[in-house]
């Protein structure tokens, strides 16, 4: 494997194998495999899931990490193209990237969406300028669209609590949060879920619609796999016999990178806030999931994030799992 | 061995065991014996020695750890119970800390004492609070009023040093410092001599009493073990014969969690600063001891610090070595 | 090997055996021959490639290490000596050096010249002090007017190029820079060239001349391997059929340690950025080498450092593999 960028780029076999070997190096450690190797991680945006999990992962395969990120005591990193370095940052990521690439087996990188333009959003600019720099295997620790480790963690964690693929209900809702926050997340897990035969639903007050292009891409999986897309502003509706909800807020795509607007917009939607009541004609076990960080009281209430629809830690745990089988075929022996 | 959180907790013959095996470890390692097996640190204070000495310990036994601080470029971490989470912190820690836990087959953490409220604080309150969080094996880091790892650390550095157990008379005194510091060390480090079964004495000036139900606690310690506690402020009377004086600061107990009193009651000690006067009616090879960080000039003067009387470097080596014997029997095969 | 501080303290066939050892470990990994091994790491100064390729070598060789760095959240480092510790900082590096020391099987140490007073930094009396405080193996990660691994980086560089030793012609360039940077890189630099048995000419403005002790220091080093050292401010004659250019800027010597003259000075020198003109009457394949970080449009034009003159990443992964060869030798079995 020489990138883990996109569930869409590999086939349902290998998905379902990288699944397996996640359940098998659970269980069947193997403390030798990656002996020597090393894996480079960059956190060009916050991290605590990533940080801990690429880390803890790589020293149970019997490898190592390292971990640089701009608030460490380095020199300030540039990241505008063709600029005159004569201010604050010392060294340009042109640099920076392939250094610390040079240095490891292979690299896992984080670069949130800059969130001003929603195309160059959506064509993940920012990440794919990161990755022409360099030739090592390369893992997306979230770009602006992708959050390919999430993802995948998030399948194991609903093939765990046997909630079906075909005919599965997957409700994917906004949530209020104070901040405008990325897209990578609901995109791609609307991908995820969708590429796994499920029956999507989008739950989002207008003004917070996924983007086209993104919700198309859903729904060829979806048709693939036997599943089926569908958005909504209804919450009784989507609702209806779910299996699971999973909770997420993100920007508003009406106003993508206009603050303001945004902050505007979203004010009207406090009461966004996932609770007890939202379940009332769900399925009777209906699932809470979120990716973590989640703000209590305002993404979810209390009770239901400490009570026992609550998968959250596990999903989080699932990170590491599939994380070390990605590594493992990457790094491995066999690789 | 499932935590390691209070010398209390073991038996006279399995604290014996961890010593012995610090000591083998020290000369005979064992490379291989964590091998894949990861410690998750999280720090919720500050922290040098700590940090170093357990990332040091899980390398030598062959495995490996990750650490979490709060100011890692993570997202903000909340502590109090029940809030809403609309302001700057993202994060929960009764997330944060078991999805930390999940990455580790231990996990250590150090939570200072709020000192607020000193009933809180001596019942180890909000330590307590985030070990309910988790139910994997655990490593006290320093919490409000215990520091098993230093203190075992100190066990060994007097055994090292051939400083008797009956008999041994160990004077714990307090020192001026600019702040007011937890309690931690000093009730930890009392227990801990009172339980060697040396003859303690408590040097400190009033209102600056150690609480009494930690007195009591290792007055009965002493008892057990053939020792005695006493404290006192008189300097000349509690040097007497003395094989050792350990030093550090603590806030005052009479004004606890008032910061402006503490700071006008401890302003009238600034001499309390231990100096080779000290000494005069002590053992001739009396023995300094401090867990470190400390204040030169402040806590101790310069030339005790740096000559023959000082151990504070072989005590923070000990660190290493014991949190070894710690981590191999709570991660070792026989585990 | 106890110390890797200078190139000046290893025999021809020393190093020559290093480059060897690192050539060969890039080829046939040896993932145990440091297993339980750690390497301390002090960062007094700010780092990323020293930072992530020593953390790297450890792993490939089996060991691992840990970083202690001032922005860490660590109790505040006090460096001045004999100070009264009132204010801010918790721990004094008398402490915190030989502590971090005991932790490790060897420690690397960064601190960069105070740049105050030329003659203290000539001398490196800074990092002597550090040095002082131990008794383990040690790394100089640079100090004041060393810096051995980039040296050996460099060199291998040099090799593996194919650039000839005598006879080959290494230009040594100042280059613009907005602020006044440590002599460590040019001057050892120098040395390491003139070691090589190069023509070095030393390419500066008036003012920037590097200090004659070290100046001495490479001529003689060059005149025991057959090579030369001159120096000019002319650069059409230094740039005559050169095969490598190394830029580098430096703090003007002329006015070391008086921030205000250096900056009047320099802003003279706006136009030393390296571009393609230069080249003119260098070898058609005359290469650009750089330790990085560099600014670009500043010390270099960006076509130069994209294009492929440039061998700087080249470069910096040579800081790895040549590391893994002095802690194969500090620290593996036949040490």
């Amino acid at each position: 494997m020489k990138k883990f960028n996109d569930l869409k780029d590999f086939a349902d076999e290998e998905i379902h194998a990288l699944l397996e070997l996640a359940n098998r190096l659970d269980v069947q450690p193997e403390a030798q495999v990656l002996r020597g190797k090393v894996l480079s991680l960059l956190f060009l945006s916050p991290s605590l899931r990533t940080l801990a999990s690429f880390q803890a992962a790589m020293i149970r395969l019997g490898g190592g990490s390292f971990v640089i990120s701009p608030d460490m005591s380095i020199h300030g990193l540039e990241t505008r193209p063709g600029i005159v370095m004569d201010g604050a940052a010392a060294e340009h990521i042109r640099e920076a990237v392939p250094v610390i690439a040079s240095y490891g087996d292979a690299i896992g990188i984080r670069a949130f969406a800059e969130r001003r333009n929603l195309e160059d959003d959506i064509a993940d600019t920012e990440f794919s300028s990161l990755i022409e720099l360099i030739d090592t295997p390369y893992i997306n620790m979230e770009s602006a669209m992708n959050h390919p480790c999430q993802n995948l963690a998030d399948w194991k964690t609903l093939d765990d609590l046997g909630i079906p693929a075909n005919g599965g209900k997957f409700v994917l809702s906004w949530a209020y949060h104070p901040k405008a926050l990325p897209l990578a997340v609901p995109t791609s897990t609307l991908y995820t879920a969708a590429r796994r035969g499920m029956d999507v639903t989008v739950l989002r007050p207008e003004g917070f619609e996924l983007p086209e292009p993104l919700m198309q891409k859903a729904r060829q999986a979806a048709e693939a796999a036997g599943g089926t897309v569908n958005e909504t502003d209804d919450r009784v509706a989507a609702m209806q016999d779910a299996h699971v909800i999973y909770a997420k807020s993100w920007s508003s795509t009406r106003h993508y990178g206009d603050k303001l607007a945004d902050q505007e917009l979203r004010s009207n939607f406090v009461s966004w806030c996932v609770d007890e009541p939202w379940f009332d004609n769900a399925r009777k076990d209906c699932r809470f999931m979120h990716c973590l960080p989640v703000r209590r009281g305002v993404v979810v209430s209390e009770p239901i994030l400490d009570g026992p629809r609550s998968v959250v830690i596990h999903e989080a745990r699932n990170r590491m799992l599939v994380q070390m089988a990605v590594l493992h075929q990457m790094l491995g022996s066999g690789s």
